[in-house]
C-alpha cells in the first residue's frame, strides 16, 4: 500500500483492516450507510453534507436509491468525491478506567464516486435486491415495481475506489495497575433484535406470517 | 425559516421535525455520530471524510473525543465546516410492493463546527460523561482519568448551528390497488439488545455485576 492513502488507518493500526472479504462482510451485515459530500452554491463555500441511506452491496459498489426530484441524489449522482461509512456496535466496553471505557464495534469507511444508472431492467432488479437486503427472500413476496415506480426511483452506482474497516472486538484493556481496583470489568455484547411483527391492519385477523419473516425471527432464536 | 436552508429536509417533508426537543431525544438515545468534513492536501483536491464516533450531548453541542495524534481529530478541531448524523433504525417495513418496502427510523443531521478544548477540568468530566453515556451510573463505578490519560486525549465540543430531524414511524404506506394482492403485510420493530454480560477473566468467579449494568438489563426485562 502506498503511504498515507486516504483510507489508510492511522489511529490504533491494530484494529485496521484492508482485505475486501472483511470489508464486504461488514457491509453485508450492515443496514445504513452514512454518506458524505460537499455540496456548493454560488453564495456559500462548499458546505458537508452526511446523509443516511439504505444500501446494497454488489460486488465493489454500493447501490443507493432515492427519489428522482432529490436535489442530493442527483448531486451524488453528478459524481463528486464521495466517503461512505457503515458502522456497527456490537457491545459495550466496562473498564476499571474511565479512560479505558470503549465499545466493541465493526466499521468501514469507503471512498469513491457514484454515479446514476437509467435502464429500466437494472433499476427494477436493484429494487428486489432492496428489498430481499431488507429481509431475504422478501423480493418474491411482493409485488416487482411497476413504470411509473420505476421512473419515480433513481438508482445510483458507488464504485468503490479505497476501503478500510476498523474492528474492535473482545475484552477489556487494562492498565495494569488498575487490576488491583474493586471494580467490575468486562463486556455488554448488544445486537439487534426483532421483537413480534405487527401486522398492518388491512391483513385479515390471524393471517400467517410470511416465510422470509418465519426464517428471520427462527435464526435470531437459533442465536440467542 | 428560511427558505432552503442547508438544514431544511426537502424530500419526504411529512417526516420532518426541526423542534429541539426531538433533536435531543434522538441525540440522547443513539450512540455513534458519523461525521463529515473536507481533508485537504497540497496535492488533491479536498477528500470528504465521514468518521464514526462515540458522542455525548451537552446542551446544544456535541462532545467528541480522540487521541492527540489523530489528524482527522487535529483538523476537525481546526473548526472547518462538518456535519453530523445520527441514525437508529427502529424496525422493517413490509409493504406489498417493493417499492413501498422501507424502514422506520429516526435520524438527526447536524451542521456546526467544533473546537478543541483544552482545560483539564472540563476534559475530565467529559470522559466521566462519555462512560455514563454507555451506560448511566457507570462513571462512580470506576477510576477517574489520570493526568497522562487527560493529556493524551483530545476532546472537541461541536457547536450545533442548524438541526434537522426525520422520523419514520408506524405503519405500512401502500397503494389502494395493491391491497387485494395475497401478500402479508406489516412492521417487524427492531431494537438494540444486551446480551449475557461477559466478566473480564481478571474477574473472581461469580463477581456480581456492577448496578449500572444490573438497571441496565432489568430496564431492557421491563421493555420486553
Amino acid at each position: 500500500m502506498r503511504p498515507h492513502a486516504r483510507h489508510e488507518v492511522r489511529r490504533t493500526k491494530a484494529r485496521a483492516r484492508y482485505e475486501r472479504e472483511t470489508v464486504h462482510a461488514i457491509l453485508d451485515a450492515g443496514r445504513i450507510a452514512h454518506i458524505g459530500f460537499a455540496v456548493e452554491t454560488p453564495s456559500i463555500p462548499p458546505q458537508p453534507f452526511v446523509i443516511p441511506m439504505l444500501y446494497v452491496r454488489h460486488g465493489d459498489a454500493l447501490l443507493l436509491h432515492g427519489s428522482i426530484a432529490s436535489r442530493l441524489m442527483k448531486r451524488l449522482g453528478d459524481g463528486v468525491a464521495a466517503c461512505v461509512s457503515v458502522t456497527m456496535v456490537d457491545g459495550l466496553v466496562l473498564a476499571r478506567s474511565h479512560f479505558h471505557h470503549s465499545v466493541n464495534y465493526r466499521s468501514v469507511v469507503l471512498f469513491g464516486r457514484a454515479r446514476a444508472v437509467d435502464d429500466t431492467a437494472e433499476k427494477a432488479a436493484a429494487l428486489a435486491c432492496f428489498v430481499d437486503a431488507l429481509i431475504p427472500g422478501r423480493a418474491a413476496e411482493s409485488r416487482p415495481a411497476d413504470r411509473n415506480e420505476l421512473a419515480a426511483t433513481m438508482l445510483l452506482r458507488f464504485e468503490i475506489e479505497d476501503a478500510s474497516a476498523k474492528v474492535r472486538d473482545g475484552g477489556v484493556k487494562e492498565d495494569p495497575a488498575d487490576l488491583a481496583l474493586p471494580y467490575w470489568a468486562g463486556v455488554v455484547p448488544q445486537s439487534m433484535r426483532c421483537d413480534s411483527p405487527l401486522a398492518d391492519p388491512s391483513m385479515e385477523a390471524g393471517a400467517a406470517l410470511p416465510p422470509s419473516v418465519l426464517r428471520l425471527l427462527s435464526a435470531q432464536e437459533a442465536r440467542a
